[in-house]
C-alpha cells in the first residue's frame, strides 16, 4: 500500500509518501512541504497548494491519501487556514477517485510513538527510526506527513475489518 | 459589475449573481443553491461543491467572487464545513483570476438592511425590496449570497478608494 500523508496547511503543507503494509518494514518514497508566501491571497495560496498537491499525486500515484483531521476547538488563529488546505488536499484526491483518510493528531502520535500526547520530537525520532532515515525529516511538518502515512498503513487492516463488520450487522441500503 | 455572492456550506452552498453599480438598482441574474448528500464521503461533497461552483462561473462569468468570511469562534459543529466549502469556491475563482473579496456576516446584513444584528428574515426582506423580486428567495442560503453580493457592489467603490489610498502612503514593496 503506498500512502500519501498530508499535514494540511498554508504556510507549510507538509506531505510524505510511503509504502508498505502492517507487520512489514516501511519504505519512505518522498518528503517535502508545498509552501505558500503568506503575503499573498487566500484564493491564490489555495491555488498554489492545489497545485503542489497535484505534482505529488501524479509524481507517486498514492492508493490513499491521509490527511489530519482539523478540529475547530484547536489554535483559533490558524485552524482556518488549516481547515482550508486540507480540504483543497481532500479534493484533489477525491476528483481522482483515490479514497481519503482522515486521522487525528493523536491518533497519529498513538500509532507511531506509543502515546497519543508524545511531543513533536519524540514523533520525528520514530519516524526517523520506522523509515530508517539517517536524520529527522524537517520541517516538523514534513516528519507529521510521513507519520501520517504510517499511521494509515499501520490501522487500516483494522479500520477495514471494522466496516466489513458493521456491513454485514447493518441492513441493505443502509450501508452507505 | 457582475458579482457572484457565496454563502458557504457542505449541505446547502448559497449562491446569487448580482449586477449593478453603487447607486443605482441593481438587477439578479441567477440564484440556487449547490447541494451535497450529507451521508457522502467529505472529499465527494467538496468535489460536489467545485462541480456547482464550476457551473455558476461558466454561466454568468462574474468579475468578483463574494464569499462570506468563515470565523472560526462560530458554531464550532459547523464551521469546519463551512471553512472547507468556501476555500472550494475561492479556490476556483482565483484559478480563473478572477479577485476573491471576503465579506463578514455582520458587514453584509449592515450592508443591506442597515443593521449588523439584522436577522435572516430582515435579511430576506431587503434583498426581496433591492431586487424588486415576486417573493424571498428560499432557502436562506440563497437570499444570503444574493445580499453577499449586493454588499459587495456597495462597498466595492469604498474599498477601493481605501486600497489607494493605503497604496499612496505605503513605502515601495510594502504595498501589501
Amino acid at each position: 500500500m503506498r500512502v500519501l500523508g498530508v499535514d494540511p496547511g498554508l504556510t507549510r503543507c507538509g506531505v510524505g509518501v510511503v509504502e508498505g503494509v502492517a507487520g512489514r518494514a516501511l519504505t519512505m518514497r518522498g518528503v517535502g512541504v508545498v509552501r505558500t508566501p503568506a503575503d499573498a491571497e487566500l484564493g491564490d495560496r489555495l491555488v498554489a497548494v492545489e497545485r503542489g498537491i497535484e505534482q505529488w499525486l501524479d509524481e507517486h500515484r498514492p492508493e490513499v491519501v491521509a490527511v489530519e483531521r482539523v478540529f475547530s476547538q484547536h489554535n483559533v488563529s490558524t485552524v482556518m487556514g488549516t481547515a482550508q488546505a486540507s480540504a483543497v488536499a481532500m479534493l484533489c484526491a477525491a476528483r481522482r477517485g483515490i479514497p481519503v483518510a482522515l486521522h487525528t493528531p493523536s491518533e497519529v502520535k498513538a500509532a507511531v510513538t506509543g502515546s497519543g500526547r508524545a511531543d513533536k520530537a519524540q514523533v520525528g525520532a520514530m519516524v526517523t527510526r520506522l523509515l530508517r532515515l539517517a536524520a529527522p525529516p524537517r520541517p516538523a511538518d514534513a516528519a507529521d506527513a510521513l507519520a501520517l502515512a504510517i499511521c494509515h498503513i499501520w490501522r487500516a487492516p483494522a479500520q477495514n475489518r471494522l466496516q466489513q463488520a458493521v456491513a454485514l450487522h447493518t441492513p441493505k441500503g443502509r450501508t452507505r
